[in-house]
Parts: C-alpha cells; sequence; structure tokens
C-alpha cells in the first residue's frame, strides 16, 4: 500500500507513459451531508417503494422464474410486478461483497472497487465524437480504437470503461466483439463487458474465458459490466439477462438507474435519490439470486432538467448535491457505489463544460464514488465523447487522485519547524532545506495547465486549453506502443471474433 | 429567515432585475477533513509560531506602543518581533464576535458575515481588464464604475468588494476617493474600504460616516476593510495602520496572509495554513488591543506553485485541501472566515480558468467561507479582472447559493409519494400534479448555460459561453439604473471627494 501510494506521488504529473496506473487508496474523509433523521426518511422511502409500489422485471420470463423460486409471485397488471419485503432484500444486498478487486491481464492494473478506493474509467456510450480539426460527426471504430489507446495510456484513468463511442461503421449485432477485442489487445488495463443482449454479453464472457482462463475467471472477477435500469421502476430484459449472464459466473455487474429528475423520476432530488437506490437494491437482491455472493456495484445517474425545454442539465446543485447524498447511501448498506462524473450539457469544450464538469466531477469525487464512469471526455449530455475533452478531464482527474489520496499531511516534515530558522520575517523560503526535500513532490501540475506569465503564453502562441488538449492527444498517440499480450491468445481471440461475426447477422439496431 | 430563504430561491435564475440579493444561510453541513489528532497538531504548530518563531509589526512605533502597552516587549534584530503566550492570544482572539451584520445603505442588502452565513464580493486588486471586444488592457476608471455596476446588479454577487479593478487612469493618492464614492454612488450594496495608507483609509471612514452618520456608525459596522500581511510573519504599517483607523472605530477587519506555499511560507500545505493562522491570530488580537470586541475576519489565501517557473497555480489539489482544512480551524476558534474564490492561473475565459474557477469555488463554498471575495471576475492570477469571468463565475454563483443555502429538502412533498400513484413502471412524471406542483422552483437553471440539443445551438450562432457572457454584460449595463440616493448626501460626499482631491497633491506609486 505505501508503495503504491508513493508510486502514485511520484508518477502523478507523467501522462505520455505507459506505466501502472494505481487507483485512488482514499485518505480523505467523506463528505457526509444527510443527520440520521434525514437518512432514516430516505431509507424507509426506499423501503416503501419495494413493498408498496414494486419494481417490474418486464419480458424476461426466466428472471421472473428466479423470483417465483425465491418464494415472489409477480403481480401487476402485467403480472411482472415485484413487491418484496424491504428487509428481505436488504439481506439478499448485505450477501453481495462490499468490495471486490477486478483483475487485469496486466495484474499491475487490478482495479479494487469499492471499500475507500476510487477508480476512474472515461466517458461510455456516445454515438458521435468531436475534435478540433474533424469536428462533430459519427464515430467510427476508428475513433474507438484512438480513444482506447488514449484510455490505456493516461495515467489517470484506472480502467478502460468499455463503449468509449459507439463504433457506428460496424453492424449493431457485431460492433461488441470489435469492441471487446480492442479493449483486450490494444490495451492492458480492465474494461466493461457488453451488455445490449444476452448473446453479446455471452460472446464477452466467452472472450474473457479465453484470455484469462476458465479457472481464474471462477476465481476472480475478470469483467464488470454495466446496465441501466428503464427507469421509473423497471427493469428490462437487457438488465435482468445481463445480471443473469455475468452475476452467474461470478463476474461484476453495475447496475445504474439513469433518472432525469422530474422525467423519470419525480421533481424531486430525494424521491429520485431513493427511486434509485429501490431499483438498484432490487437488481443487486435478483443478482444475489442468481449466484450469492454475485460482486455488484449500485449504480447512481441523476440529472437535472431545463425548465425552458426539459433537456437535461449537468453539473448544476441538484445532481451534485445528490452525489454527495447517495454517497452516504451506499456507505449505509455497504455497497461500492458508481455515481457522477465528469459531466455537462456543453457543446464544446468551452468554460460552461468545464464548470459544470468540475463540478459534477467534484462531488463524485467527495462522495467516494468507488467505480466513477464518464469520467473524462464527456459532451454534449453524452451524445459525444470529445477527443480533447477526454484529455482535459483525464488531467483534472490527477488533482482529484492527490487530493482524494493524500489528505493533509501532518508529520513532523509536513511542519517545517527548521526551516522557519532558515527565514526571516518578509523573507522567502524558496531557498531553504525543506524546500529543496520537498519541492518536486510539494504539487500535483497538471500537462495541460498552463499557470506561465502573459508574455510566455502570448509567445507560445496564445493557445486556450482546448488547442493544448488537441495537440496533445494528437502526440499521444503517436507515441502509442501495444502492450504485450501472449500471441496465441491473442490469436485465439481473433479466431473466436472472426467465427462470431460470420455466425451473427449483420442487424442495425 | 423563512422569508429570505424563499425570496432567494424565486429570485436565483433572474440576472438583470435589481432586486434584493440574500446572502447565503447555510443549511447544508460542513465538510471537516481533519480529525481531533490533526487538530491538535496544527494548532500546536500555530501556538510553536506564536510563542517561539514571532511575527514582526514593522515601521509602526505606534502599534508597538499599543503591544508595550498590553505588556509585550518587542524584540529580534530591529525591536519589532511580537512573541506572545498563545493561550493570551486565543484570549484576545475570543474578543471579536463569530459573527457581524455589516449593514448597506439599503438595509434590505445588509450581509451576515460569520456563522453559518456566506456572502459572495467580486475580485479585487487587478491591475488589467480584458473583455472580448477590447482585450487586455490597463484598467481605467470607467471599467471600474461598469464592473461596481455589474456586480450591483448580479443578484448573486451580495456585496460589493472594493478594488474590481484598479482605475490606473485616476492618480495613486486619489484614486481611492474615486472608487469609494462610486461604490457609495453606483450601489447600494455593503462594500470595502481603502486600506493602502493610514490617511485613505480615514479618508473612507470619514466617507461612510457622511453616509451612515456618526450615530449609527457607532452602533453598526457600516464598513470593513481587507489588508494583507507581508508573509511569511511580517505586518507591516500598511496593515497594522489600518486596523488601528478600521477597528478604533468599531468598523471590520479582514486580514488576510497571502501565501504562495514554498515561497511566503514552506512548501507544505499544513505548515502555510498554521503560519496564515498565527498571521492572521496575532492581527485579531491587535486588533482587540485597539478595541476590545473589534469585529475581524480571518483571512486565508494560498496558492500553489509551478514547479517550471514559480509562477502560482489555482484550483489545484494542495489550496483547494487548505480551504476545507482552514474551514475547520476557523470554526474552532469562532471566527468568522474568508478564504478561496474562483480563481485561476488562466489567461483567458478557457476551460482551463473553468476547471480551476469551480474546483476553488466548490471547495470554498464547502469549506464555509464567510466572506468571499474573488468569487468572481479573477483571471491570470488576479492580474486581470475579466468582464466576462466575472458574469460567468457570477452565473455559478446561484449554483453555490442553492446547494449551500437549501441542502436536502426531506419534508413530505420531496418524496412525492402522490406522483407514484400516478406513474406506471416505464412511465415518466412530467405530467403529475406533483411536478405541476414544483417544477419552477426545482432547478436552479444558471442564464449563460446552454442545455439545448445541438440544432439549436447551432441555430443560434454556436456561441460558446464566452461569446455569451459578453453579450449578457453588454446588455445588462445597457439595462443599468443607479440606485435611489439622498441628494443632500451625494453632495456632500462629492464635496469631501473635491476637497480632499485638492489637498492632496498627485502620486503615483
Amino acid at each position: 500500500m505505501a508503495r503504491r501510494s508513493r508510486s502514485s506521488r511520484r508518477t502523478s504529473s507523467v501522462e505520455t507513459a505507459v506505466h501502472a496506473s494505481p487507483f485512488i487508496r482514499r485518505a480523505l474523509p467523506y463528505f457526509d451531508v444527510l443527520d440520521d433523521e434525514q437518512l432514516e426518511k430516505l431509507e424507509a422511502q426506499v423501503d416503501w417503494l419495494l413493498e408498496n409500489v414494486g419494481i417490474a422485471f418486464r419480458d424476461d420470463p426466466a428472471a421472473l422464474a428466479i423470483w417465483r423460486q425465491a418464494g415472489v409471485e409477480p403481480g401487476g397488471e402485467y403480472g411482472d410486478l415485484i413487491k418484496a419485503d424491504a428487509k428481505w432484500i436488504r439481506e439478499l444486498c448485505a450477501k453481495a461483497p462490499s468490495q471486490f478487486t477486478q483483475i487485469a491481464r496486466n495484474r499491475d492494473r487490478d482495479v479494487i472497487i469499492g471499500g475507500r478506493h476510487q477508480v476512474f474509467a472515461p466517458v461510455y456510450g456516445s454515438p458521435f465524437v468531436r475534435d478540433l480539426e474533424g469536428g462533430r460527426r459519427y464515430a467510427t471504430f476508428d475513433d474507438f480504437q484512438k480513444l482506447v489507446k488514449l484510455t490505456y495510456m493516461h495515467p489517470h484513468l484506472h480502467h478502460g470503461g468499455f463503449v468509449v463511442a459507439e463504433p457506428t461503421d460496424i453492424a449493431v449485432s457485431k460492433r461488441h466483439l470489435d469492441m471487446v477485442y480492442a479493449h483486450m489487445t490494444l490495451s492492458d488495463k480492465p474494461h466493461l463487458g457488453a451488455i445490449t443482449e444476452k448473446e453479446r454479453a455471452q460472446d464477452t464472457v466467452d472472450m474473457v474465458e479465453i484470455l484469462f482462463g476458465a479457472e481464474t475467471m471462477a476465481k476472480n472477477v475478470c469483467i464488470m459490466a454495466n446496465v441501466n435500469t428503464n427507469s421509473p421502476l423497471l427493469v428490462d430484459k437487457v438488465a435482468s439477462e445481463a445480471i443473469q449472464v455475468y452475476s452467474a459466473r461470478g463476474q461484476a455487474m453495475v447496475v445504474t438507474p439513469f433518472i432525469l429528475t422530474g422525467a423519470m423520476g419525480p421533481v424531486s432530488t430525494a424521491a429520485s435519490v431513493a427511486q434509485a437506490m429501490a431499483e438498484t437494491m432490487i437488481c443487486c437482491a435478483f443478482a444475489q439470486l442468481v449466484r450469492p455472493g454475485a460482486p455488484f456495484v449500485m449504480g447512481n445517474f441523476l440529472s437535472s432538467m431545463s425548465l425552458k425545454s426539459g433537456a437535461p442539465t449537468f453539473g448544476m446543485p441538484e445532481p451534485v448535491l445528490s452525489n454527495y447524498v447517495i454517497g452516504q447511501l451506499a456507505r449505509r448498506i455497504g455497497l461500492p457505489l458508481r455515481c457522477g462524473g465528469s459531466l455537462t450539457a456543453s457543446k464544446i469544450e468551452d468554460s460552461q463544460a468545464a464548470y459544470e464538469s468540475a463540478d459534477s466531477m467534484h462531488s463524485t469525487m467527495l462522495a467516494g464514488s468507488n467505480f466513477t464512469l464518464h469520467s473524462a471526455g464527456w459532451l454534449e449530455g453524452g451524445l459525444v465523447t470529445g477527443f480533447e475533452k477526454l484529455i482535459m478531464d483525464a488531467d483534472r482527474l490527477g488533482s482529484y487522485q492527490k487530493l482524494s489520496g493524500l489528505g493533509l499531511e501532518t508529520d513532523e516534515n509536513a511542519f517545517a519547524r527548521d526551516a522557519y530558522e532558515e527565514v526571516e520575517p518578509g523573507g522567502h523560503f524558496l531557498g531553504t532545506a525543506h524546500t529543496m526535500r520537498n519541492y518536486q513532490t510539494a504539487f500535483y501540475e497538471p500537462k495541460l495547465t498552463d499557470s506561465e506569465n502573459v508574455e510566455s503564453w502570448e509567445e507560445g502562441g496564445a493557445l486556450d486549453m482546448r488547442q493544448r488538449a488537441y495537440a496533445r492527444w494528437n502526440k499521444m498517440l503517436e507515441a502509442y506502443e501495444p502492450p504485450p499480450i501472449d500471441i496465441a491468445k491473442k490469436e485465439e481471440l481473433a479466431a473466436y471474433v472472426a467465427r462470431r461475426k460470420e455466425e451473427i447477422p449483420d442487424a442495425w439496431y
């Protein structure tokens, strides 16, 4: 642990080098915003939703059979509404581990999900990309590969995520194969698997088995998958089947209610947070019925809304507050948490994008989100992955990594009493022995920040951060070298992809 | 209190209207980052500095006389070093109120400084201004007046600050008169007074006496002034004389150690925070010797440093952490706190400026800073006041105002149980009675944010936030109307300024 924490400090300012990227082992306390009375009210609301309102598991007879086997008879208009004793649901949730390790094929890049650990992953699911040269356009597999490479190279992204952008030039029915293969071969960081159909989830699990071997997979979390519920209060078969595929193999699931407050949840932060808790808890309970002890991450994604148009808004006080609230609730129930991200509704990488992303991410970090999807690269409400945005956000993540991972040092060296013997009133500490001993590790300095004086900045071409980021990611891609991989495994994976692509008909939905 | 808090919510999205701007009455808990052991270590370091290292009061025999009268014999090489019993210093600090009201000439704009209250004021002291049309240039009195007007008009700036930019076209020896007069007549918000020389402080106090009357001034804080120490461990006569002028009249002082960590303090956050505490505490104690019970705000301004050039950096993890730390220490000693701001080293209003400002301000807000100078408009390490930046930052302050002022609502309405009777699984809450009842106050929507879809944004000219801010402040200035003022008082103030300008020779230092 000491080794990792030192390594984190030493390397925090390096950006294009390919080296182990330690996740965060948090030293900072959490920001708890609720008192006991509020916590109990929120939990009572969760229980009320579970017991009296219910959550539907739709279009998945296998899922309903699992509920029936556990003694719950589905009800409601469509015979798929699960209402269950809240105490029992909480008992099932307690079977999930409060933290687990997702191993990577390069074991130096294993991540711990849960407890006092924080893991950053890039944006997920955008159909478009944007960069300073090419503008806004549909994402292609070429973009996808570039984004996987950049994520692999960036020391503050600990996890590869998955759909860093949708490769829209590949048939929907087949693109998961290329995406999984790209993550496995262009990077050696842990990543997520496909969820959009049961077969695609199964393909992922099969490829993971090729890469890691069945024995390793039986004992470890080698893959994790993220799926959304269909809020309000609906778990469609995409979600319930993904849980069945991944949880049955002891692999990890992140289930995330996506709630635009006022649309998919009541126009109230407290109600929407409670609803999200109920939705993800019922999925966690379901995962435990599939396999007791299945690793599960409580997801939360809550946004506010523009009064003018109903468009989702990000980085606003209500979702910022919801991050703090859900963080506290997750610790109470003892489940790893995914929330927040560097979110914005801005179309470009302007100051709006940065204000919103920073407020969103600052609260995500203080709330102790254990796994943060969308921590870099998100633009335009998630419709667009920004190449510059990815690098800009990731650069800022180093700041959160230091703040969260180190907290305030208060050892003898930190108090620098010897320095006061060298410095007169009104003097300066620049040349003191204490400064000489400590200055190299004292400050986190993001690579894309320009703190020089205006003359130097103008001499350098008066570039704004966006332009600096454009130059940076292009330079990074030039320097990219693939991580080593066992050739036989790579060939076996390629053969699997080729075979499955022949078996599966092209489909564009 | 209930009235104000409702008013805060109702008006939080209005920007150009001239109406009462309630300061924040904080509902949110504080983020306490230190445990008891760390707190005690920090306070022991403060005491060690006070007792063993000492702080010099330089070039001000009157200040030394005050210390001698209190039984402290100055020492050190220059006979001006104050070392004092830390317990006694803490007892003196305890004489200062933990909160006080600064009244405004429009009493609807009174602000409470201290306790659970938070007051935002604009940038202070920049010699340059920048805007999208005129670029970067020396600030003039015309700029100054525009900035005072914009501050007056913006509902999220509760306080006028003072040197919103240096009017460099007026002699240094006289500009304080024009600045005070501008604040008093173009705005009716509370503001700060001059400190750069004893006479200028006295002019401010005299003008405040004209505006408020001696009787009101005897019973109330009508003016506050901010002065920096000369860190490390030096209080020059600018500071000690300002304290003597303002504190003697029972007016409020903010004393702020400006510490670039590694230069004016050791290259360590813990050491620099403790040093800042010691410096401001000795000034608070001095103010209490001048007049027991004199209102005093503990200032803190800490920045980190670029390894490349030694340039100050802002919004970085070390100063962000220092905000949280100093917030907790201030509550322990029971003094109102000034810290943080929307700080950045960026030269322009790009994403760097916004990332840094947001991380800096988010922590300022969570730390509970009671009086926040530089909460809007700061660029280029404080060398430049940005017109767009002022409006962009102020717009974001509304978000902090809502988050901090409201916290999480957990009343019956917040849980929206009736809405669940109207909505099916997978349905939406847009048309529910609960949404209809609540949507207008549910979300804070900053005016400069564009959350619309890309097509609408492109139709509107694809303007970035900076361009929108430029249009906005120009529109605001067009709509400016001066607040009413008693003509006799205005004439008396103008006559005072005219007389003093004749008496004082032009000086440009």
